[in-house]
């Protein structure tokens, strides 16, 4: 796919996270993009992300989760101060929470559809609603208060 | 160590699991023991769980909140049977839901300690409070409410 992705803008210092980092080759590497006011990922789980035989592990759906609601807090801060993506200062934001539903199982195998709504928005806190679907059923949902990434954690040079 | 571990008694057809199956060799691996009443696993991330530079990726905290909490579901269901840990049937339970706060973010390189109490115990829902420690700071807590797995998930020979 040519279009690029939210984690694409990050900053090659912080494009190392396990979940989301595009440098970590040893990571899951998500990829999300806008689809109108929603974000959206998709990602297919390895055959060693199981949790019991056929099915997925719920600690990667919270992974899911959380990454792509960071990204779509880091993506929804640009829209909402009206700037570009990846413009500077950097707008990133940190997990303050995670809360995840597992509604059904999720058979392994299958691709996973990952969308975000933002619920909330201030400059400092963004709340994100994510849910994850498998053919079009809600098998997680997920909530993500993400926060604007100190200072003092960052290493960019201003 | 010697001392067998919870996971140690999940049989071999449920011991894949990502997060904890002793038999997933690309997974964690986590352990979790009682000591006392509370429960008890200690794991040291990878170079590459990173999330922002120097910090623990905060979906692998989840993850491990997530099993060690399982995990201590299944044992504390035994002990609340007064039944032998692994005697047939099988006790297995799987997350209904898993709330994490990140509290402090966790310096990589560091032991992580994982300690679980079991908060509420009935025949097919246990809920589960989960820390992480590092160097005796709690730097995430989490909760798991855990429900019984159901029969229809399991190939069990009864």
């Amino acid at each position: 796919m040519g279009k690029k992705a939210f984690q694409d803008y990050y900053p090659d210092d912080f494009n190392h996270c396990y979940g989301c980092g595009q440098l970590n080759s040893q990571g899951l590497q998500i990829r999300s993009y806008w689809d109108g006011d929603e974000s959206i990922a998709v990602f297919t789980p390895k055959p060693y992300h199981i949790s019991i035989p056929g099915y997925v592990y719920g600690g990667l759906i919270g992974s899911l989760i959380d990454c792509h609601s960071i990204g779509t807090a880091s993506a929804a801060a640009y829209r909402f101060a009206g700037r570009k993506m990846g413009s500077q200062p950097t707008l990133r934001f940190v997990t303050a929470s995670l809360q995840v539903s597992f509604l059904k199982p999720v058979v392994l195998g299958e691709e996973l559809e990952i969308r975000g709504q933002v619920q909330e928005i201030k400059e400092r806190k963004i709340i994100v609603r994510t849910e994850v679907r498998v053919n079009g059923i809600v098998c997680a949902e997920g909530e993500v208060i993400a926060v604007k990434l100190p200072d003092s954690m960052t290493s960019e040079k201003k």
